[in-house]
Formats: C-alpha cells, structure tokens, sequence
C-alpha cells in the first residue's frame, strides 16, 4: 500500500504531518510518500532521525495557503503539494491521497485531476460519526453549497458503498436530514430529493431530524453541502464549547476540582467519542481514487488515523 | 397584562399549561387568559385549587394535535384554541399569545389572523439562545424553509429590534451564518443575502460559521428556515447525547460515582446554561401582535417563562 501525503497541509504542518507518517510507516509498515519542498520534508526527516522506513519524498515546489481561493490556486499553483499528490493517485504511484490542507482547494483539484466515478455528477465530503448503534458517515458536508436533487440520490448510493465496503454494513440504512419526519416537511429540495430517494434502489428509511442524527438509526444520512458543513461546524462548536463550560464551572471550587480528578477518566471516554482525531478525516466520495481531507487542526495522531483510514478504503476498493 | 395562553398546546397539556399559568398569575399577578374546552381547564383549575388568581378562561371547542398537517387544521378548525387565543391578541383583548402546541399550526395561523407588520414579507421564527457575550437570537428557525434573500435582511431587521427592545443591546451585531467567513464562501442563497445585508442600514458584521455560533460576537444570527430548523435540533440533540454520556460514564464506577456527587453542582451550571426552560419560548416575529411558541415539551417552569417573556415583549412594544 501506498499512501501520498501531503506534507503541507495542516495548521501545524509539515512537523506534524511527518510525524503521523512516522508513526504510520513504523507501526504498520506502509509506505507513505511525502509530498511537498524537498529541503521541509528533508529537514523533518532529519529532525525525527528517520532511519530504515518505507518513507519517500516527492518534490512539490508550492504551498496551496489554508485561506487561499480554491480555484485561484488550483490554477496558479500546478506544482502544489495538493496537485502532485492527485496526479500520484492519477498516475496509479500512490493507491490514495491524504491531505489536511485547504479543503476547498482539494476538492476542486480532485474534481480536475481524477474525475467523477460513474453515474456521479458531483463528489461529495463525507464526515463519519459515531451514533448508538456504531458509525454512520453524513454527506455532502462541504464540496457542494448548492445542489440538485439528483445529485443527493448519489450521495445516498456513495455513502451506501462506503458503508458497506469499509465497514461491512449489509444494506446500510440512508435518511435524509430534514425539519421534519413526515414525507410531506422540508424546504423545495429536500422534498424532491425524498421523492427521488424513495424510488431509487437504496435501503431508504425516509427523514431524520437534527435531534436524532447522533441517536441513529441511520448509517447514512444525506444532506446538502451547505447544511451539511454547518451541522458538522456547530456540532464541533457546541461540544468543545461544552467542555469549556464544565472544565470552567469544576474547577472554580475547591469540592467540585476534587470531585473533577475522580470523574476525569469518565469524562474523557465522553471526550473520545466526539474526537475526530480518533476517526481520521472525512472522505472524498465520487471521484476516481481515494482521497481523505484531514480536518485543518489535524495532530499527528489525527494524522495517522487518516491514513489508515485511507488504506482501509484503497483495500476496500471504494 | 393580559396574555392568552393555549391550554392545549404541548406534549404535556393540559396539566403542565395550567400549572405554568397559576405560577405566573400567583407570583407576578398578570392576568392569564385560559383557551381550551371550558370543561377540560376548569377540571385542572379544580384539581390545582386554584382560588382568587387573575385568571379567566375563553373557551375552544377544538384541538389541533401536534403532528396534524398545519394547513388543514387552521382550514378545519375554526375554533381550536389557536385560532381563539390568537383572535383574542388581534381583537385587543389580549396583549400576548402564548401556545406549546403544533408549531406549523401557530405560524400559518398567526400569519393569517394577524398579518404581517409593515415591510416584512414572511414573519420568522426566532430562537433565544446564550453566547459568551449575553443572549443571541437566531432566526429564521422554522418559520420559511424556502427564503429569498430579501427576506433574510428583514429577518436581520426583525432580529435587531427584538434585541434591541427586549435585551437593550444598542446597534446590534447581526451575522449571517455561513460556510465560510469570507464574503465569497457560500451557496446562491447566502451569497445574494451578504449582499443586500452589506447594503443595509443593520450593524452587519458579515459571516458567522458554525463553531462560532455559540461563542459570540454576533446578536443576531440570520439564516434561513430550513438551516435555521435544522442548527437548533441538531444542537439540542447533541447537547443532551454529552449529558447523557457523561451521566453513563460516571454511574459506571463507585469512585467516578463519589466524584460524580462533588462535581454534579457544576454539572447542573452547564446544564442550566443549554436549558430551554429558563429562556421560555421562540418569539414569533413580524406578525402584528406578540406570539411565542413555546417548546413541544414545556414543563410548567417552560410555560411560565413563556409567559413571562410575552410579557416582556408586549411591554416592549416588540
């Protein structure tokens, strides 16, 4: 298995990023091909004392920025670290991409330089969460701000396969998010999409509600782009802000910051189910290759599970 | 102060309703007018021995149930308690009509018995919320899932007041909820709206993402329906999946259990913080006349802050 990474992708690249590919190479044994400035990459390598790893470097001479405009630099910048590593992918010298760079850039160079699958007009942003009953994977969260109808029966057939090859779910259970459970609730596009998911050949079990999404019961919950990226941001929002909130009101006293050592294990297993470091980063559906988008304040650890994310889903074939 | 309550209204009526009342009439004395079939809300006011309060009833003969298609029921039924309730604010004999019930059904009625103020195309649905800086409104939340930008500036207008009467924040700060910070992220929707809210005379401080929703600064979040709708359940449901979780965790273990007892003070702080209850209901704006709709599972407590923030509001002139 070969992994390209981008080594500079990430609000604390390159250090971390060489980091998790350290760990990954070492522990799993694959081999990771780090893209990005020769000398960065070199220098990292040096500064961990990488010896004997099935590491390789691939020069990329720029550095697509985080806040840079996507299209802008998908056209300036053909030496990206984002660019090489596609064509890698393109090329068939990497099984799959991973990067924790500008997203927005990534998904439109996806887009040019590996196409759409099959039957698929518009790829998708997956984000993969836990629920009662084990994972569930929401999309589009993000590649999309505007779409059809038909575009989110696709979602629906790509979030099916990922499920099911990735994590051996028969039939998975597809919902669309929407304002109500009822067939007849929804804004213009969520009505037509329920119509047309009703009829397509997926395991559809109708809406889902905000409330319920982290309840189950679906395995994949479809929505659009723009809804979608703003449920992943407030739910990632108002959990950290959560935390803050008890971390702040336990340690005001005395009583309650002694009480906080004895429930601290209890509240970090709660603090692991909402990490996203633990799950590794949100795959790119519908295009020719595997791609996983790191989330921007990636750790090496974040890092790391990204790219066993990405193996598992080149081994799957998805 | 006379505010017209819906008896019927909510998961737990009309038991919780009558109580919510008797409170607000018993510890503030405004008068409380009781809609809802004579029989049923004289039996509750028997059973709470209720003696000496400002509080009338004005009979309904009909219900409209919660799940009842909004449309039909306001066609259907002349005389449900929200037709009765919301006729009482537009004939003057009541300041503020309060109601937990069919919120579908209290917009479409409220929309047709009261109309619309000068200058807003479409009434909104707006949602109290707490921010690091004080209180927030967020709105549209259910009202439209459909919008057209225009009406996202009038729901920025309709905010700004609101926070301006009710809370006395001078120039409120209205956002506008968006993928992206930049004036240039967006879909077609949120585009045209950052336009013309740029263009207003709002104290418009552009894009607010979603994981800075609840960290302020902004007074006013303006969104659409569907979003809107969709933002306010996915974080009830997450914020009461963590509570959850951490309650799961710590009754696991007898150490984390005795922690459990020295942190819970705390635990009860952050709880209070997300409670719906202690905010009362979501003001519906832009109608002529003050409307709240109160939580589908109001206890008692939810009733009479309700009530209490009708009041506010009718005394405000909002």
């Amino acid at each position: 298995m070969r992994i390209a990474l981008d080594v500079m992708g990430g609000d604390k690249a390159p250090q971390v990023v060489v980091e998790g590919a350290v760990t990954v190479a070492q522990e799993d044994g694959d081999e990771i091909i780090l893209v990005g400035p020769r000398d960065t990459v070199e220098a990292e390598l040096a500064r961990l004392k990488v010896k004997g790893l099935p590491l390789s470097v691939v020069h990329a001479s720029q550095v697509v920025g985080m806040d840079e405009s996507p299209t802008a630099a998908i056209r300036q910048k053909r030496d990206s670290s984002i660019g090489v590593g596609l064509a890698l992918v393109k090329l068939g010298k990497a099984e799959a991409f991973v990067s924790a760079g500008n997203s927005g850039a990534i998904m439109a160079a996806a887009f040019f330089v590996l196409g759409t699958t099959p039957g698929i007009e518009r790829p998708a942003l997956g984000a993969i969460f836990r629920v009662a009953s084990g994972m569930a994977i929401m999309l589009d969260v993000g590649a999309n701000a505007d779409v059809q109808p038909s575009f989110m029966v696709q979602f629906g057939q790509m979030g099916s396969d990922y499920m099911e090859r990735v994590y051996g779910i028969k039939g998975p259970r597809v919902a669309l998010l929407n304002i109500g459970e009822e067939e007849t609730k929804g804004n213009q596009l969520t009505l037509r999409a329920h119509a047309l998911l009703k009829e397509s050949r997926l395991n559809f079990i109708g809406n889902i509600e905000g409330k319920d999404l982290f309840r189950g019961p679906a395995d994949v919950v479809v929505t659009d782009g723009f809804a979608g990226n703003i449920v992943v941001k407030v739910s990632e929002g108002l959990g950290e802000t959560i935390f803050e909130k008890v971390r702040d009101a336990i340690g005001r006293g005395f009583i309650s910051r002694m009480g906080a050592l004895l429930v601290m294990p209890a509240l970090r297993e709660v603090a692991r189910w909402m990490d996203y470091t633990e799950y590794g980063g949100a795959p790119l559906l519908g295009v020719n290759g595997v791609v996983i988008i790191g989330h921007g304040r990636s750790n090496a650890k974040a890092i790391a599970s990204a790219l066993r994310q990405a193996k598992r889903m080149a081994e799957q074939g998805t």
